[in-house]
């Protein structure tokens, strides 16, 4: 088997004009228009070489021509991904990142960050032949294992969810229950499945807005909190960045302070009550160093990453 | 206003091998392997050229690597267009063709190929601010006028309807109901997102495998349609390529036989009712003729059709 490169280029899709915004500030990013795409996609991207090496493309899936709104759901996201890496090749690591529902029967809090360890379509029921077409539909797409980045960054994990509707019927519902979801969103499961098919090593990275099946109104709370689970969702993705680069992914494959929604929560892991209160108080250790990417290359929390990241490879078992 | 095209390519992208192997071989079309595409992408396409000159691309959505079926559903259908697209140039028109059901209370009866008026997705469920975001779920891709290319080539015409899912909730059939649909499936609306935004002209081909609104099993009355319904597709879309090769898509805008399957039925024209009638003879005027595309060139009903189209264009308004 050969050697697993290093990682050097990420790309993220990015399917609200609201998510993208803050993580195109913090690095600065250089516009590409649409001369990426086939012309006239509606399709933006940025790209960005942070100080730590490591080549970032950032694509927004673009406002409609007819209505003026940001192209949620899967099917921009789909053809985004693919769009992507035809026209800036294959990454290390694909991530679909942006805000979601969580389930509060789960553990989900509004402005948790979760990693995916496995998508599904939760709205693709195809209950024909012999059973394979059904489990087509589901997708089951799994993340590669990637625990240990979790931890070291600050995000919960868990089971994302994905259908091309905001609401949630009494089918789907029953759906989400039985496949384990913990996270519901529009584009994750599309996205892993283009990047399934073109063999690119996927991952989600998903922040709260709203409970799923909690007391408000979906629409109301995930209105009122976009702003602050974007800035979340762009404080851990720039912590992801950080972790990730120059180094293979199988070396965050496990921590021993990962979280797994289902089983215990954040305040349970010494490392992920750290970054999840310093994200409520507002005192993130990145909120006073935004204005480059250099600036989390040195810092404390990249040490014991490090660390932790050698103790899990070094007791890994095959 | 710049002049329109004629129109010398044509794409059409199908989810199922079944529905599109009758086609591969009627056209003895040559294969392209997936090398047109990202590597390895599931894609298989098809190319020839046909006596009347149109240039003809098949893609087929491929096979899932995992579970062995095709790769059926909205994400490989926009998937493979948006790459189709990329590989092979924008085209005068893109169809997505296949099998589906139909609403028997609209008139639609097994055997029927419909074009599409338009196309929707039911099971884009997004209401929140405005509305433009739950309009834009439902997507309303407008399809060209062509009723005089429907009545020519013995076509059916109404609303076509997009899930990801086989069954149907109550939610579902409300919607359908309510966005006028008379065709169910799980591919156009994407497709046809992704031509209105690269601004390629496109319509839906389906033929009818199973009465969505009927007594008997969708999947029992599927699978048992499926030959026929993928035959009968071929023949109808053998008549549509046959007259649109060569000629601005506008001649075709109208046409006094045209069918609009909530308004009368197919019998209700002597076009549609003869072509009818034949399938359901198995005696299509191009039953016997299937060896080459040329054989269709010179038929007595591209010359009635050809008149039509002259009348129509003739007799238009604007």
């Amino acid at each position: 088997m050969a050697a697993e490169a290093d990682c050097a280029h990420v790309i993220i899709i990015i399917a609200m004009k609201e998510e993208a915004a803050p993580l195109v500030e913090f690095y600065r990013l250089e516009p590409l228009g649409s001369s990426p795409f086939i012309e006239p996609s509606p399709m933006v991207a940025w790209r960005g070489t942070l100080r730590n090496g490591l080549l970032l493309h950032v694509v927004w899936c673009g406002h409609d021509e007819r209505f003026g709104v940001n192209n949620v759901a899967t099917t921009a996201a789909a053809v985004s991904t693919y769009a992507a890496v035809a026209a800036f090749g294959k990454p290390a690591l694909l991530l679909s990142a942006g805000t979601a529902g969580g389930f509060g029967q789960r553990g989900a809090r509004v402005g948790d960050v979760y990693l995916s360890t496995k998508c599904v379509f939760h709205s693709r029921r195809i209950p024909v032949s012999d059973g394979t077409l059904e489990e087509y539909g589901f997708g089951h797409f799994r993340s590669p294992p990637l625990a240990g980045l979790a931890a070291a960054a600050g995000l919960k994990q868990g089971v994302v969810s994905t259908s091309d509707s905001l609401d949630c019927t009494p089918t789907d519902m029953d759906l989400m229950m039985a496949e384990g979801a913990v996270v519901k969103e529009m584009e994750c499961a599309a996205v892993a499945w283009v990047c399934q098919n073109l063999h690119v090593p996927f991952v989600a990275v998903k922040s709260i807005t709203d409970i799923v099946d909690g007391q408000k109104a979906t629409r109301a709370e995930f209105e009122s909190n976009l702003h602050a689970a974007s800035s979340a969702l762009q404080h851990r993705l720039a912590a992801v960045l950080d972790l990730v680069a120059g180094r293979p992914l199988s070396v965050w494959a496990r921590g021993p302070h990962a979280t797994y929604a289902n089983e215990r929560e954040a305040e349970a892991s010494p490392m992920s009550a750290h970054t999840s209160h310093d994200f409520k108080q507002g005192s993130s250790p990145w909120s006073g160093q935004r204005k480059s990417a250099d600036s989390l290359s040195g810092n404390s929390i990249l040490a014991i990453a490090m660390f932790l990241g050698m103790v899990t490879l070094l007791s890994r078992r095959r």
